[in-house]
C-alpha cells in the first residue's frame, strides 16, 4: 500500500500500489524539440502554456518540467531557466509538478519556486549526485525519481540494476527519507536494440514492488526508440508495464494510444472502481432520438422554472 | 518449455511457453450469431468458408470450429453438421482447427474426420465429462482444452479454479495423457460485473505456468462484455495477460485491435525475434521517390533481361 504524495499549491496526486496508474507528462521538455528550446531560451513560453494546458485536458495528473535548452554551459542557463518555467507552468494549470533536469542547481532553482510538493526527476546510483541531491529531497521534504543507473553505467543485468535501485533507497534512509518517497526508475531500454528489454522491466517492476514495497516509473516512449508504429508498441508495453505493478510513467497524453492503454490497464488492475472512468470515457453518445428526447425532457423542465 | 503441438494435414501450430502468443481463430461458431447458424442449418457455407479464409488471411494459427445451430436434440444434429463443417473448413485452409463442442458425440465425430493433430475444445472438471472426454482424447492422442470449472459451476476464487484445473490435469495424466497436451482455460469473467476478473486472471496463469507447467487459454473477448469501446479493452487485456504468460486465445483475428496486442505482446516477451514479425507488419510503405527509384532499377532489370 505504499503511497507518494505529489501535489501543487491546491491539488494532490498520489502514486500508489492500489491506485489509478499515475500519467505524468513529459510534453514540456526542450530536449530533442528545437524549437522549443529556441522559444525558451528567447522567453517565448507560448508552447509550453498550450503544452501544459493540453496535457492537462488530456488526463495528465503531474506535468514534467525540464528546462534543458543548452548543453553549453547548462549550470548557467537551466536555474534561472527552470525557476522561470516553473513559475509559468504553475500559474497556468493547478497539477503537482515534477521538476526534471540533471543539474542540482536547477533542481534547487525549481524547488525554491515550486508550490506543494513536487517530484524532483531525478537522482541516480553515482555517488556524488547521491551526495547533492539527498539533502536536497531531505531539505525540501519531496519525493524523488530514482534511476538505476550508477558509475559504472547501465547495465544491462536487471539483477544489477535492482541492486542499484536498493543502494539508492538505503541511501536515502541514511538521510531519513523514506522509501515511499522514492520512485524507482527500472530503466527502459529501446527494444529494437536488446530484444529482454520488455521482460527486464515487467520482472524488475514485479521485485522493486515486492521486495522493496517501492512506486515505480519510466519513460514510457523509450521502449519503441527506432521501431515503425511506436504508439500502438508503447501504449501496449504501458499496460503490461502497469500490469506487472508499475505505477505511473513519464509518458505523453496527447496520444490516445497512450492514454486509452492507461484506462484499460486501470480496469484490468481493478483500480478503476466499477469501471466508472472507462464507462464516462467511452460510453457511447445518445442517439439522435435519444437526444431529442432529452432535450425535451430539458425543455419541459425549463419552461415548468 | 511446455510445447502443445496442434497440426492441420500439411502445417504445424505448437502454442509454447517461449513461443509467438497462438490466435485460435472463434469466427466459425453459430452460438450468437443467428444468420449463419440458420445458414449452417440450410447445408450453406459461404459464411463459413468466407471466415475461414479471412481468419487465415488475418494472421490466425488455428481455427475454432463448432457446429452447435441449435439447443434442440443437439446430440443429433451437432455430430453429422461438425463433421462436415470440419470437412469443409479444411478443404478451404490447411490451418490446425480445434474441434469446439459441449456435446462429446460432435467432438468425437470431429475427430474421426480432422486431419492431423487437431485440438479438442473442451473438457471441465465435472466427473462425468471427464470420463467420457480424456478416453477420446487418448483414443485420438490429440491435446485438450480444459476449463476449469467442475459440478460446483465456475468459482469466482482463483484458488478454487486451479484446483479444478489441477484437478483435470492428474485425471488426464491417469489415462496417460501428458500435461503438454494439455491447454488450461482460467475462465475470463466480464471485467463489469466482476472488477478482480482481470488480476484474477493474470495471477492464475502465472500459477497455472509455474506450477503445474502446462500452457493456457480463454475466450478473450469476454472480458469486455457489456463495455463501451470493447475491442480497445479486449485488446490491451490480451497483451496483458500474455505478458504474465498466457500462450494462446480463442480471439477474433479481424480485429485490428487484437492482432496488434498479439503482435506488441510479441515484440516485448521477447518471441518476436529481432522484432521481425512487427517491423514486415508494420514497416512504413517507401515515399515516392524511393518507390520511383525502385521501381526504375527494375525497369532496367527487366531490360537487361
Amino acid at each position: 500500500m505504499t503511497e507518494t504524495l505529489v501535489a501543487s499549491q491546491s491539488k494532490e496526486t498520489i502514486i500508489g500500489f492500489d491506485r489509478p496508474f499515475t500519467v505524468i507528462g513529459e510534453r514540456i521538455n526542450p530536449t530533442g524539440r528545437k524549437k522549443l528550446a529556441a522559444e525558451m531560451n528567447e522567453g517565448n513560453f507560448e508552447t509550453v502554456i498550450a503544452d501544459a494546458l493540453a496535457q492537462a485536458a488530456a488526463g495528465a495528473m503531474i506535468l514534467d518540467v525540464n528546462a534543458g535548452v543548452t548543453a553549453v554551459d547548462p549550470n548557467k542557463t537551466e536555474p534561472p531557466l527552470m525557476r522561470q518555467t516553473i513559475e509559468i507552468v504553475q500559474n497556468t494549470v493547478d497539477l503537482p509538478l515534477c521538476i526534471d533536469s540533471s543539474v542540482p542547481s536547477a533542481l534547487e532553482a525549481g524547488l525554491e519556486v515550486a508550490k506543494g510538493r513536487p517530484l524532483v526527476n531525478s537522482v541516480t546510483g553515482e555517488e556524488d549526485r547521491l551526495e547533492v541531491i539527498l539533502p536536497l529531497i531531505k531539505k525540501y521534504d519531496v519525493p524523488v525519481v530514482a534511476i538505476s543507473n550508477d558509475e559504472t553505467g547501465i547495465s544491462e543485468d536487471p539483477d544489477v540494476r535492482f541492486e542499484v535501485a536498493k543502494k539508492i533507497v538505503e541511501h536515502a534512509m541514511d538521510y531519513g527519507i523514506k522509501p515511499h518517497d522514492i520512485v524507482v526508475d527500472p530503466l527502459v531500454m529501446p527494444i529494437g536494440a536488446m530484444g529482454t528489454a520488455g521482460q527486464q522491466v515487467f520482472a524488475l517492476v514485479r521485485r522493486l514492488r515486492e521486495e522493496l514495497k517501492v512506486n515505480t516509473t519510466c519513460g514510457a516512449s523509450n521502449i519503441s526508440f527506432g521501431m515503425p508504429n511506436r504508439r500502438v508498441l508503447t501504449g501496449h508495453f504501458l499496460a503490461m508495464a502497469a500490469s506487472h505493478g508499475m505505477t505511473s510513467a513519464i509518458m505523453n497524453p496527447l496520444h490516445d494510444e497512450d492514454m486509452h492503454a492507461i484506462f484499460a490497464a486501470n480496469v484490468l488492475n481493478g483500480t478503476d472502481k466499477d469501471c466508472r472512468a472507462w464507462t464516462s470515457k467511452f460510453r457511447p453518445p445518445l442517439a439522435e432520438g435519444q437526444e431529442s428526447a432529452r432535450g425535451a425532457r430539458g425543455g419541459r423542465r425549463r419552461r415548468r422554472g
